[in-house]
């Protein structure tokens, strides 16, 4: 059936859906109410146009500058750098950090021809320039790009006298040391704590 | 982001999607071109209006009697019995059966309030009245409502001289005694055949 192997085409190209979970999610648009899959279908197509990109720390908002920018009760002292608008996302829902953000865009990474110019540093140096930035703190993964941009930031910012800091990278909560990988243990030995 | 929120949560409604797939999903359409969200939305949309349900044998289908039934190729002496429309392209995919199907459009379930009259039965019987065939397989799922089913069919169909057969249940091709349960393990001695 055209139709169908048109949509679950489409479907397969979406990140984490193969071709079994594209077909079960057909078969249950073929049997489900008409207006879910027009109502699914509008959000779609009009996902991206409603959403942009703030442009002061560059996470994805639909009002520019996106709340936290605007936001009276964020703390305005510390600023979180990510590599993607998603993450300004993911450690908003941990509820823990509450100064603002700034999104790269992506990670220095030699091999695949991103140097720091590719990146939204320009635009964080400027807004350090205001001089009421006192911490910033490099939230990149913690893989060899990530090291490397979160390096590569604190030689650019050491002059400036803003804090340079990272997160702490180690063993999950709630993981077993067992099935840690050496890496991972080691990062947790080098950044063990005071108790 | 409202209309991130949406989309997630309609999302989060189709099999199989969680809430981070389903994030994962809407920013992936973020960075993705905007024509293959909106070519993604028209199939979703049109997907229902443009397939139906054979009226020979109840599956799904663009043309009106479907390919299966239209077909002159296919064996018309055996009538492969299913639960649901999606049942047959399961069947079709592994290319070993060649005759045709018939959609129950469900499975008898006393405890669910589902009885025979509730499935398309008669419009089974109906087609063995042409005396065209020969042999009816019963595909349903080996489960309690499956079994029912099929226990039931042959009970009916037993007077019309037709044969009734029913898939073989047993260890998976590739499977392993040790993770078969109690009752496929039952089933498989029960149904043993001579090497």
């Amino acid at each position: 059936m055209k139709a169908l192997d048109e949509l679950v085409g489409l479907m397969t190209r979406l990140p984490g859906i193969g071709r079994k979970s594209a077909l079960r999610v057909a078969y249950y648009l073929l049997k489900a109410d008409p207006s879910f899959a027009a109502s699914l279908a509008d959000k779609i197509r009009d996902l991206k146009s409603s959403i942009a990109f703030c442009s002061i720390c560059g996470s994805y908002t639909e009002e520019d500058p996106c709340p936290v920018c605007s936001s009276p009760s964020r703390e305005r002292s510390i600023i979180c750098v990510v590599e993607q608008p998603q993450d300004v996302v993911t450690i908003e829902a941990s509820r823990e950090y509450h100064g603002l953000y700034h999104v790269l865009g992506g990670l220095v990474s030699p091999l695949d021809g991103v140097g720091p110019e590719d990146l939204r540093i320009g635009e964080l140096m400027e807004r350090l320039g205001s001089g009421e930035s006192k911490e910033v703190v490099v939230a990149t993964n913690p893989t060899v790009e990530g090291d490397t941009t979160a390096l590569y930031l604190k030689r650019l910012l050491e002059p400036t006298g803003v804090a340079v800091t990272r997160l702490a990278t180690g063993i999950p909560v709630g993981g077993d040391l067992e099935y840690a990988d050496r890496l991972t243990l080691a990062r947790s030995f080098r950044g063990r704590t005071k108790l």
